[in-house]
């Protein structure tokens, strides 16, 4: 899966395996499983071919049957004579393999649609062997499949529909969908059809339990399909994680890819298992990999249709600079509301002209530039107000966009409103979303005004988030994820060996090897080499205990802290090999870890967990109990570039005390990057690391300490 | 204001004050500024009380015409024969007084609605003035006032329309309308209207400038009419926050309030000034006083109608559990992504018995009870199987409601699913909220929903929060605010004297006064008379410079900590001395307070600020940078008792720190409570008190101790 095969024969020469783009104009479709009877899926399948008005050959086939809703019916696929491109299968679980079988036999078909259920998604056994079987065929057939479990695909061009959705309309048009959700997604295409003018799309495809074609390899195919120019995409999750962000970051070069995520508040029970596990909320996780590949989340299903109208519609933006230009005040607080707790959009900073131009064009009760960037023209202004108000914004270089609110029908006709708006937005080129509520009064301006390339909105904060998802489509960065050469180390190597994870000296060492600076430490075996060593630091120090059974040290008397002198050094050493050996027993203790006092500083955590999904992960939060209670934390796929870990440290609040709160100096902010960097680099360099903990570090005005390591390696 | 009069001779004898319910229902209407002219508002005014059928007079006034829309034209209201009830006031600025004073002569007219802007809102101290007047007038005449600058009234049983939107359609149900805003407020009503099954309104009040008439007002109006079974409130803010407060307290004890406030990020710019006060942006006050006075905050437009459904049609649940019924996964988990993330509803614990049964009775490859509470019943269960699983559910005691999830119309017709749940769900009583998604091909089966007594929604995000908001609805609690008669106290009149705030040891003394406890301290005056206190103290000492002029103790080296032993304590104050006068020569130092280290503990803030609108309002927040940085902060208006202060403490995430992490004990929330009711007091007694900070309190095992308390005074 993944690559996308070319026409032609393959490799070995044995079988030719079609092309997506193939499949979606596929020019004649068997349905297998057609019926008479209207309460049968494989029944509505024909009609809505048949009502679609499909261009192309339809076959039903039903052993029992002469003819179906007027076609002749056939008993078998081998029975049919021309050339078969495409197979819908309506037929519960075994015999799907046998039509599958058939297929194979014939030799000519491209792609098959499994729309029964009742394969791995149960889980059952027999049932997931049914799946393997089934992809074992198409593999030799050289046939594609989607589902099972699905819906299969759409294609306006075609009049192409294998779903059995009656009234589904096939509105042509630049938008590519790919979903995980029959249900979710027939209702994304039904509500962006319903739109004052519809949203229409190029493609649809529903890839179900994805035994074949995936969601990112039909990502990948809208991406270079030049009919294509939005493409949104229904997730409940990805098989390969970094398969798709590899996909995603090429697409979102060229165009926009809005994502609908859903499961956001979902947690891996894995992932709960460590102190950092238990902060990898998978979903923060599909957040992190998302920026970094450039895609734009939207939270809702009304979210995505917005963003998409203003993504399908509008030209791009050069800043994230909006003027908020309103007939109602209360639309207009709405609107300043959703700007501000979106984060994404930043009030336009107008010019002095500007503003009292627009003060001596509108009405003295008119509200201009309080605050800059707002204006309140109030239900006195008329349509040419509103037109000659909307050039002025526009021509202030300092304006991005516009979002343009407008209140329900008052004497002031919406269409005299719209038709003053339409030739300024058109001549200066900006993007414009417009709130023209409510209801069906509006209905013909708002058809006028999209039809005019202005989308419109049911209220103000879905504007704004519109032109905020258009913003983030037009100004993300996608950083592609580097291929790291796997890699051994004698300190890992020994661990292994040993079947244990490294000891606190040893991963203090290796990550020294790795260019990270680590504190000072000596692995002291007695209270004698403990003392000398605390006096070659000239410091007050930490004791800690080195065993390798202790995972909670501070727990049972195995870390103390701020020792000075010679006597309360070698006191503490002792004490502490007592309590721990008394706490427990079968404590094999290699000896005592001296380490300096560390200066003060930030704390910051940074940890790296593999994910089911994306591999190696980085964690990067604020310290103390405060990531656990407010979950300030940020994370990114590995490996990445300091780019990308400077990203990840600016995501958090953390940052702001990092870059200096209440009068403290700024922290080394640029080393801790660096330290982000290494860090992604050993988790896609050493496969068997499977957690790195390093909590607390302290970030200083320069440099870092990290005060402890932990590195746990992989069990298998 | 605030109080409504009945009808009858007031106290004087003088002049009768109609009551709203009698406005609302007035006979005749006269339209001042009538027009032929349909860009006039009017005209329009005129045109949609004929539309709307108004059962009542209606007399066109425009001393230049005969006759308007064919009704006899009158030149003044004087004109008019018989009794007239209500006017209607079109007319530019200085006019509108001319007509008040015509008004006031007649002696019969109840009430007005000026719909003309250009007074107060423009703060252009001429059209204040006109404002006044027509305030004035209206006293004396004993008539009431809606406006300036609004759309008025609306009242379907009498056809009664005062503004001037074409097209509004008057279906009369149980909600009545507060609004700020006329456009919001109208959108609002129409979406309400175009609901499957309309909701309708029984009132409807645009309040604008409220020169007379307020919020507030309408709404003990609305909460004392049997007619009126919820309360939508558009809010942008409020005149008298405590005055509010009150009449929501009782309205809310016999019915919902759903209130949307708009303006959530605005921050009050007086607030802004000290350090407590830049966290006191005024929606979070807002926020605070809904809880207290138990008003249901929507945040969009979208979503206050959702909960007006479900407030306005299902029963009353019995608790905040719900259980997820769904045909498709993909809605399922957005369901469930709303209930966790709302925080408001929680996952049903269904027994065993119930989730076997439904196993039993679903297809294989349902997911029953993974996990408790969400059954995926997929697409493959017939009307049937969701009329017995509905009740199943219905039936275990431990499900407080359910939302149903149906996907886009396949082979399985929509309405018998329909028919086959809402037997079921009359029987069982319980709330239902199903989301049947979507566009025309639902259109049907939601009416029938609807008129059933099952509310419907867009998408299931949506069905979840109205739930929500039916129990915070069911389960809110008003809590009244106390009257504390205002009192003096010595410390502080000795300080307004002086021109000055309390200084550091006084303001302690007069917490401590006030039954607060406060560490012991002693206010040295020579570096012998610290000495002797530290001693006494038989502690490490922390000294504090007390000087009127010093803000910012430590930036001058005016607070030192952990001072033990002569030497240290006599050094310590000598070079504070030295380095107070050498930073501010003015400074009048008044001593140095010795102060014993506190014992260790969880760091919390208490804060009070005077509130344009609330009054004095109480803050607590948990300590340190995070307070600024993540606004762990609650609010609540003063005073207020010890289960209002329990639940503010609650609100904030730094009450997981107290209730103890990490294996720390819990802290004493209990006194922490009691203090927060204390300075609530306090605050409520002394209104020459302008500011309080304690920051930062230690909250220990037993106990808490004040390390720094601030008092300021108002200058004025």
């Amino acid at each position: 899966m993944g690559q996308l095969l070319v026409e032609g024969m393959d490799e070995e020469g044995i079988t030719m395996t079609a092309s997506l783009r193939e499949i979606f104009e596929s020019r004649s479709i068997a349905v297998v499983g057609a019926s008479e009877d209207p309460s049968k899926a494989g029944h509505q399948v024909v009609r809505t071919l048949l009502a679609a008005g499909y261009l192309g050959k339809i076959y039903p086939v039903n052993r029992n049957e002469k003819q179906i809703l007027g076609l002749p019916c056939y008993s078998s696929i081998a029975e049919i004579k021309g050339p078969l491109d495409l197979i819908v299968i309506s037929l519960p679980g075994k015999a799907v393999i046998s039509v599958m079988e058939e297929a194979e036999q014939r030799g000519d078909v491209k792609g098959v649609v499994v729309l029964s259920a009742g394969f791995a998604e149960t889980a059952i056994p027999e049932n997931v062997e049914a799946q393997r079987q089934l992809v074992e065929i198409a593999r030799r057939a050289g046939i594609r499949v989607f589902g099972p479990n699905c819906i299969g695909i759409m294609n306006p061009d075609r009049r192409l529909v294998t779903g059995f959705h009656p009234g589904i309309s096939l509105v042509p048009g630049n938008v590519g969908y790919v979903t995980q959700s029959g249900a979710l997604g027939g209702s994304l295409v039904t509500m962006a059809l319903s739109q004052p003018k519809p949203l229409g799309f190029a493609r649809f495809g529903h890839v179900g339990n994805m035994c074949d074609v995936s969601n990112q390899e039909l990502i990948e195919e809208y991406g270079n399909d030049p009919r294509i120019e939005v493409i949104l995409v229904y997730l409940e999750g990805v098989k390969d994680g970094r398969e798709f962000m590899r996909v995603a970051s090429r697409v979102t070069k060229n165009k926009p890819v809005l994502v609908l995520k859903v499961g956001r508040t979902q947690i891996g029970a894995k992932a709960a298992l460590s102190h950092t596990g238990t902060l990898a909320g998978a979903d923060a996780v599909y957040n992190g990999a998302f920026k970094q590949c450039g895609v734009v989340r939207a939270n809702t299903v009304h979210d995505l249709i917005a963003g998409a109208k203003a993504v399908s519609m509008l030209p791009k933006p050069r800043g994230n600079r909006v003027c908020i230009l309103t007939e109602a005040g209360g639309m207009g607080v709405v609107s300043m509301d959703e700007v501000e707790a979106g984060g994404v959009l930043e009030l336009a900073p107008m010019s002095q002209e500007t503003c009292e131009r627009l003060t001596a064009l509108l009405p003295p009760m008119a509200m201009v530039c309080k605050p800059n960037g707002y204006v309140d023209m109030t239900a006195a202004a008329m349509a040419k107000e509103f037109g000659d108000a909307i050039r002025l914004v526009l021509s202030d270089a300092n304006v991005d966009m516009v979002v343009l609110n407008s209140i329900p029908p008052t004497f002031l006709p919406a269409m005299d409103v719209a038709q003053a708006i339409v030739p300024v937005v058109k001549e200066l080129g900006k993007p414009v979303a417009a709130c023209f509520t409510v209801g069906q009064a509006m209905a013909e301006t708002r058809r006028y005004l999209e039809e005019s390339g202005i989308p419109t909105f049911e209220s103000p904060d879905y504007a704004v988030r519109a032109l905020a998802m258009l913003t983030q489509a037009t100004f993300s960065v996608s950083h592609p994820l580097g291929d790291v050469p796997s890699a051994r180390h004698p300190i890992l190597d020994r661990a292994v060996l040993e079947a244990r994870h490294p000891l606190e000296p040893e991963s203090l060492d290796f990550l020294s090897d790795h260019g990270i600076a680590v504190m000072p430490h000596v692995l002291a075996r007695t209270r004698e080499e403990a003392q000398r060593a605390a006096m070659e630091m000239n410091s007050p120090v930490v004791l800690k205990i080195v065993a390798p059974q202790v995972i909670h040290k501070s727990d049972i008397g195995g870390v103390k802290v701020n020792l000075q002198g010679n006597e309360a050094v070698g006191q503490g050493h002792d004490q502490m090999v007592n309590d721990v050996k008394s706490a427990i027993a079968a404590a094999d203790i290699h000896g005592v870890l001296v380490v300096p006092m560390a200066q003060p500083g930030t704390e910051v955590i940074v940890g790296m967990v593999r994910d089911a999904q994306f591999g190696p992960t980085i964690m990067f939060g604020t310290g103390g109990v405060f990531v656990e209670l407010f979950k300030d934390v940020s994370f990114r796929i590995a490996p990445f570039d300091k780019e990308v870990a400077l990203d990840m440290i600016k995501e958090t609040k953390g940052y702001q005390v990092l870059r200096g709160m209440r009068g403290e100096k700024q922290k080394d902010i640029a080393s801790l990057a660096e330290l982000l960097v290494q860090v992604s680099q050993l988790a896609a360099r050493y496969p068997q690391i499977k957690e790195v903990d390093l909590n607390p570090i302290r970030v200083h005005e320069n440099g870092y300490s990290v005060l402890d390591a932990r590195i746990l390696l992989d069990a298998e």
